[in-house]
C-alpha cells in the first residue's frame, strides 16, 4: 500500500498563444508558446492519488464526484508515468501492478476560461510522478493530458518548445526565468459575467489548423520572432516590450480564430471594451502600462507591475461597475487605493464583470503535507 | 449656364474585401476587390449637378444642408473631371472657367456602415462626367473620391484592379458580367441596432496597413487566388463556390482587423450570431445556401437566390424578432412565406436588428431625366 500524495498546482496564461496542433494524438503544437505561471495560493489544481492492491480498478474523482477513467488522456498519462517507472525502476513490480485512486479539485471554477485542465493535468502528472518516484523532465508527460499543462509544470515565465521530433520527445516546457525574477509583475483576471457555451479550444485550434490561411503566416513568421523578443524581454523585465508582444500575440491568436471556416470566435462586446480600456489607458500613460491577453474564451488577463495595480483596479471598478461585495478576490488589496481616475471613457454598465482575481507569478507545483483529499485508507474524504 | 444633370447611382456590396491602401493620396488599393452591385430602386445616391457664370463659389449640399467645399477628395474628383474635360476639349473653355453647384442625397442613413460614399462619389463623378461631356471610363476618378465608390460605376458583378502603377492610372474597376446575368441573386442588408461609432474604415485599414502582420500574407496569398476564383464562380453561376469564398474573404478581413495594432473591430456579439445562424443554416442544407459578408460595421449582408428568400426571411424574423412595422422594406415579399422554420437555436432577441432591406443585382449609374435636386435656376430644392 502506497503513501498518500498529495500535489497542487498553477494556473498559467500564456502570453505566446498556443493554437494549433501538429500531432492531435500526442498532442504537439504548432509553435512555440510562453507564459506566467501563477500564485497557486490564490488558484491552484490540487490533486491526491494512492495505489493500493485493493482498489479494483483505477478511480477518479473530479470536483466531488466520481467520473469515468475511460478517457484516452488520462489513461496516456499514467501509463506513460508508469512506464517511465518501470524504466528507472523507481517502484517494485508488484507496485506497477496496483490500481491507483485520483482525487482532484480545483479552488476555481472549472471550464470558466481559466486553464483549468492545465493545472488540473501538471497536478495529476506531479502526483503521479511522485507516487511512482519517477525523476527527470514530466513536462511532456502533463502536455498528453492537456498541451499547456506541460508550462504549469514549472514555476516564473516558462517556454514550451514546440519540437520537431514525431514522436514528441523535444516538445518539452522549460523555465525562462524563476518566480523571483520579476519581483512586481502581478495579474488580474477580469472574469466575464458571460454564460455562453463556447466552442473548445481543442475543437476550435482544430478547426484553424484546417481551413485558417493567415495561421500559416502566425506560425512560420510571427510567433518564432515574438517568442524570441518576449522571451529577451522577461531576462531584462522590459515591460514594454513585454507588454506589446502580449497583447499583439493574443490579437492574432484571436484574428486566426475569425479567420477559420466556421470561425469560432471567443472574444465579445465586453472582451473588446476591456482592449479599448486598456488601450486609452496606456495611450494616457505614454507607454504601456497594462497587457491584456484572451484565452479561449471572453475573460481577460492582465499583465502589469505592482506599482500600477491601485490605479488599474480603481480604473476597472470605475469602468465596470459591480454590485457584488466580492469583486476583487485574491492577493491583499493595495492599502492606497485612488477613489477616482481621470478617464475619458463611461463606465460600460453594472455587473457586466462577474469579479477580478487579483494574483502574481508563482513557482510550479508543489508537494502538500498536510491536507489531503483522500483519507489514510485513501478513501475521497468531502465527496458524494 | 448649363443644364441641370441628375444621376442616380448605386450602393456595391464587397465579396472580396479592399481593406489597406498602397497609396493614400491617389487612393490606391493594396489588393484586388470584387463586389455586387445593388439595384437602385431600393438604395441610391441622387446627385444634381450644374454650372453657372453666377455661382460665386463652388457649393455642395448633402442630404439637406450645405456643407464645406474645401474637401480634397471633393476638390480632386471635380479637378480630375475638369482636367480630363480640357484635354477631351468636350465643353469650352469659358464653361470650364464656371463654378458648379452640387446637390446630393441618399435615400438611406449615411454612416449607417451602408456604402454610402460609395455610391456618393459614383454618383458625383457620374453627374459631373454628364456635365462636362466626358467620355471613358471614370472608375478612376470616383475612386480618387472613396476607393470603394470605383466599383459602383458600373452595374452587376465589378472588380476593382488594384494596379501597380505608382500614377494609379491602373487602379480601375472593371465589369465582371453585368446585371442580367444571373437574375437569381439576392441580397438581405441586416442593419443591427447599434448606435456604437465606429473607428472609420479609413482610419482602421491604414492601422492595418501599418501594424497587421497577418495582412501581408492576406494580400500576397489569400486574395489574387480568391479573386480569380470568385469570378469564375460568378460568370459560372456557382453560388456555393461563391458563397464560400465570399464568407471566407469577410472572416478573413476581419481577422486582419482583429490583427491590427490597436484592433478596431467592427464585428459585435450580434454580427456574431448572425453568422452562426448563417453557419448553422448552411450546415442543416448540406451546402451554402446563404452567404454573410460584413464591412466596417455591425451590419450583415447576406447574398442568396431568389429561391431560398422566403425561407431565409422567415429564419430572420424568427430568430431576430421585431416590434416594427416597417421591419423588411425594399423589393416585394415574396408572395408564400413560411410561417416557421425548423431551426435548433432559439430566438437571438427582439429589437436586435432595426430592420432588414431586401434587394437585388442592378446596374450601374443612370441619368434621371424627370427629378433634380436643383431647379431650373440651379437653387437646391426642399433644402433649408
Amino acid at each position: 500500500m502506497s503513501e498518500i500524495i498529495t500535489v497542487k498546482a498553477p494556473v498559467n496564461i500564456a502570453v505566446i498563444k498556443y493554437w494549433g496542433k501538429r500531432d492531435e494524438n500526442l498532442i504537439l503544437p504548432l509553435n512555440d508558446s510562453v507564459s506566467g505561471t501563477l500564485d497557486t495560493d490564490v488558484m491552484c489544481a490540487m490533486t491526491s492519488v494512492c495505489a493500493r492492491p485493493d482498489i479494483t480498478e483505477n478511480e477518479i474523482w473530479l470536483n466531488g464526484s466520481r467520473t469515468t477513467f475511460d478517457n484516452p488522456r488520462l489513461k496516456k498519462c499514467l501509463g506513460a508515468i508508469k512506464s517511465l517507472a518501470a524504466s528507472q525502476k523507481s517502484v517494485s513490480d508488484e507496485f506497477l501492478t496496483w490500481n491507483v485512486r485520483i482525487c482532484s479539485e480545483n479552488n476555481f471554477p472549472t471550464a470558466a476560461g481559466l486553464a483549468s485542465s492545465a493545472a488540473g493535468y501538471a497536478c495529476l502528472v506531479c502526483a503521479l510522478a511522485k507516487l511512482y518516484k519517477v525523476t527527470g523532465d514530466v513536462s511532456s508527460i502533463a502536455r498528453l493530458g492537456s498541451g499547456s499543462a506541460c508550462r504549469s509544470v514549472y514555476g516564473g515565465f516558462v517556454q514550451w518548445k514546440a519540437g520537431v521530433r514525431s514522436d514528441g520527445s523535444d516538445s518539452v516546457a522549460v523555465q525562462v526565468v524563476d518566480s523571483k525574477h520579476w519581483p512586481e509583475m502581478r495579474v488580474l483576471i477580469l472574469v466575464v459575467a458571460d454564460t455562453k457555451k463556447h466552442v473548445s479550444s481543442k475543437k476550435g485550434m482544430k478547426i484553424s489548423a484546417e481551413t485558417s490561411e493567415l495561421m500559416q503566416h502566425r506560425i512560420k513568421h510571427s510567433v518564432p520572432r515574438r517568442t524570441v523578443e518576449i522571451c529577451d524581454a522577461i531576462r531584462e523585465r522590459d515591460f514594454e516590450t513585454f507588454a506589446e508582444i502580449t497583447m499583439k500575440d493574443s490579437n492574432q491568436m484571436h484574428a486566426v480564430v475569425q479567420d477559420s471556416y466556421p470561425p469560432s470566435v471567443y472574444m465579445t462586446d465586453i472582451s473588446h471594451r476591456i482592449t479599448r480600456m486598456i488601450h486609452t489607458y496606456n495611450d494616457m500613460q505614454g507607454s504601456p502600462k497594462v497587457a491584456y491577453t484572451f484565452d479561449a474564451g471572453p475573460n481577460a488577463c492582465l499583465y502589469l507591475l505592482e506599482e500600477n495595480v491601485p490605479e488599474v483596479l480603481c480604473l476597472v471598478k470605475q469602468m465596470f461597475p459591480s454590485s457584488s461585495n466580492n469583486f476583487v478576490t485574491g492577493l491583499p488589496l493595495p492599502k492606497k487605493m485612488p477613489s477616482k481616475v481621470d478617464f475619458p471613457m463611461e463606465p460600460f454598465g453594472t455587473d457586466l464583470l462577474k469579479n477580478v482575481i487579483y494574483t502574481k507569478i508563482g513557482d510550479g507545483p508543489q508537494v502538500v503535507k498536510d491536507d489531503h483529499l483522500l483519507d489514510q485508507q485513501g478513501r475521497p474524504k468531502r465527496y458524494v
